[in-house]
């Protein structure tokens, strides 16, 4: 099939699935999850087969696991379709609704965006995931995975394609688009007509790429240079708990932390116990003079440290002269993701909430929380770093756009 | 100064705009409005230089009516701005507010989006327009105006920086981009590090120019073929008036009528009554087979016909069996816009606008109503017939976004 062909395909089927009701929806999506258990070996003998050519092509261990498909992993698919069914359908909301002096009802419905485009690496998860939260929020979904998964993708598709099909709904509700060159992958990004949005989900690189080549409006989902702030006064042991918990907990994420800043008052004391507390861990430090200069284990940072997403057990380290340093570091070095200060102050508190110009900003809690669970939407598309349409952790709302409905009785504007 | 220094200066104020209060942001409205009135002969002469130009390019009567200013027109600029000043300030509204169960107390706060670019054409009243929903919104903005009216727009940012430096304010809240090439405005486009949205205000060359080329994300404002539908059993009187509105109260807009849908039930009575009472306007209508064999003056549509924005005192005219062929006429040929049915029958009213994929659906009224200030934002800085962001008239709340401002007391994640 023409890429033409799948956009057009998705549009026209995106009319039916705007309209679709709650209960169908939800049927599908346990059928859907009944398709990819029942249709497991079917899937981990496809999965097998991406397996061998990315070990010919010395795929490295850590992507190798990404890649790889166990019956617990698809059991966990169709778990998280499980759970997406039970999640409140944002669809059909009406937001807000008045009544104009000439007696026109206006309101704002929310509704689904149309076809939404996913351009995804490695991991064949996604491809379920993402169907999943499509198709909940009323959406015709075109994915693109990466050539390493490709027949995992088309295996997982079609029992998806399948499980729709017995539910009596339309398969092409998830279309995958089966050549992963460079070239369909661009001309993907222009394909306006049919496609709504496009959604990047990968590195920085692909998200580079696709915000430089999109002509479709895209949700950038980003990296995150997060920091923590650790003021004046604050409580010592606190801050230490939180750095401990948002450096090494997980160290592969967006919403680690990347970069310390430290008020000069407490630096001398604190510094120490850091060093400590992350010691059986083997954190790098990488602190600026004044901070080597109270621990010499501190390795000396360059200047490209303070802009580093690492994804590694190493930590950046400044030590600022006044609460305004530390926000002008911050909004300088920041990828807008999430931020935390450590206080006990009041007014500082409040300032950092206002002044600090990301997705997500803390007050004496781990920048690990930003996560589309752990706020409570029960399911996440990823976390948004731009600042249109959505901001922060996606759930199946920010999956959503809203019209205007307008009840009249023969209005005309004068 | 070089785009980037501009770039640079509007990020670093945004910073301190993003914090300002709203007595302050409306002192400086007001003072800008003054600085306006009080320097009316500085900005016409400036004007007088772009109208002898545009005449000696021979620019056309309308165009150069755009162009022109007045000591009235610069009294409305300067009403705009006093009006924007007494409108609610969206910023800082805290949307929602929860505690999570490990204590956490999630809120999402409403934040001005930061820098705003805004690409227009000739007509300058939109400088002082824009400046002022940005400024209120608390969001830098830098202007690009087109090279027809570059004199008079120097003039009036010059005005505005003045009244905002009496007011205490910082003049790099609005900065305009004095050079109009075309070279500068595809590099404009390009500036992510320093512009978190472009919007662009103009026709539609502009606008596909602005969609393909930029790699800030862009709220598009688009153009307006708007149907609307005649069903089976409608109120014709009522059908008549609201035509006759939507199609000649001003032809020039985005929500002018431009294509009407015709059940055939009713085609044979209504028709010829159309063709009367759009007579009086010279109003070609230009309709299928069926239509011009009903009403012989009618010119026969091609197929062109359905897919276009007139702008003009043209009509396509289209005969449909059912409600179904008419809904997917409209979503097939419509540019998501406005739509209206005029009926009489519940249920194809519901379905009418749940099944009619455009920023706003209309029953029994004129899809002339599509309007910020008819919608009662007060202002409106465009209508987004996109989905991402804002769709529809688009107010100061469309100019904001959010983030997440957490409250912990050392909360970490299991």
């Amino acid at each position: 099939m023409t890429l033409q062909e799948i956009g057009k395909r998705a549009k026209d089927v995106s009319r039916r699935l705007s309209i679709l009701g709650q209960t169908e929806k939800n049927q599908g999506l346990l059928e859907v999850a009944e398709s990819l258990v029942a249709g497991q070996e079917e899937i981990l003998s496809a999965n097998e087969q991406d397996m061998e050519r990315a070990r010919e092509n010395g795929m490295s261990q850590g992507m190798l696991d990404r890649l790889k498909l166990t019956p617990a992993r698809i059991e966990s698919m169709a778990e998280g379709l499980r759970q997406v069914a039970a999640l409140d359908d944002p669809v059909g909301e009406v937001i807000s609704m008045k009544t104009r002096p000439n007696g026109l009802l206006i309101g704002q419905k929310r509704v689904p965006l149309g076809v939404i485009g996913i351009i995804y690496e490695a991991r064949p998860n996604v491809t379920a995931d993402a169907f999943g939260l499509c198709f909940k929020s009323g959406n015709a979904v075109i994915l693109k995975g990466g050539s390493d998964a490709i027949s995992s993708n088309v295996a997982i598709v079609k029992r998806i394609q399948e499980g729709l099909e017995r539910a009596g709904l339309p398969e092409d509700a998830v279309q995958l688009i089966e050549d992963t060159s460079r070239s369909t992958t661009r001309e993907f990004m222009k394909l306006n007509e049919y496609v709504d949005v496009l959604i990047p989900r990968g590195g920085a690189g692909l998200i580079k790429t696709v915000v430089e080549n999109s002509t479709i409006p895209v949700i950038e989902t980003g990296t995150g240079n997060c920091h923590i702030y650790i003021d004046e006064g604050a409580d010592l042991s606190m801050a230490l708990n939180i750095i401990e918990n948002a450096k090494t907990q997980r160290i592969s994420v967006c919403n680690a932390c990347e970069s310390l800043v430290v008020h000069q008052s407490v630096a001398k004391e604190f510094l120490p116990q850091l060093q400590q507390r992350l010691n059986p861990y083997q954190v790098e430090i990488r602190g600026d003079e004044r901070a080597v200069e109270i621990v010499p284990e501190f390795v000396p940072a360059a200047p490209e440290d303070w802009g580093k997403e690492y994804l590694d057990y190493i930590l950046s380290c400044r030590i600022v002269d006044s609460f305004e340093e530390a926000v002008e570091h911050i909004n300088r070095y920041s990828t807008g993701h999430s931020e935390a200060i450590i206080t006990r102050d009041y007014e500082r508190a409040q300032r950092f909430l206002n002044e600090i110009d990301s997705a997500a900003v803390y007050v004496n809690a781990s920048t690990r929380f930003t996560d589309g669970f752990e706020f409570g939407f029960g399911a996440e598309i990823g976390i948004s770093t731009q600042k249109l349409h959505a901001r922060g952790p996606m759930g199946l709302k920010e999956l959503t756009t809203t019209k205007y409905i307008i009840y009249g009785n023969g209005q005309v504007r004068p």
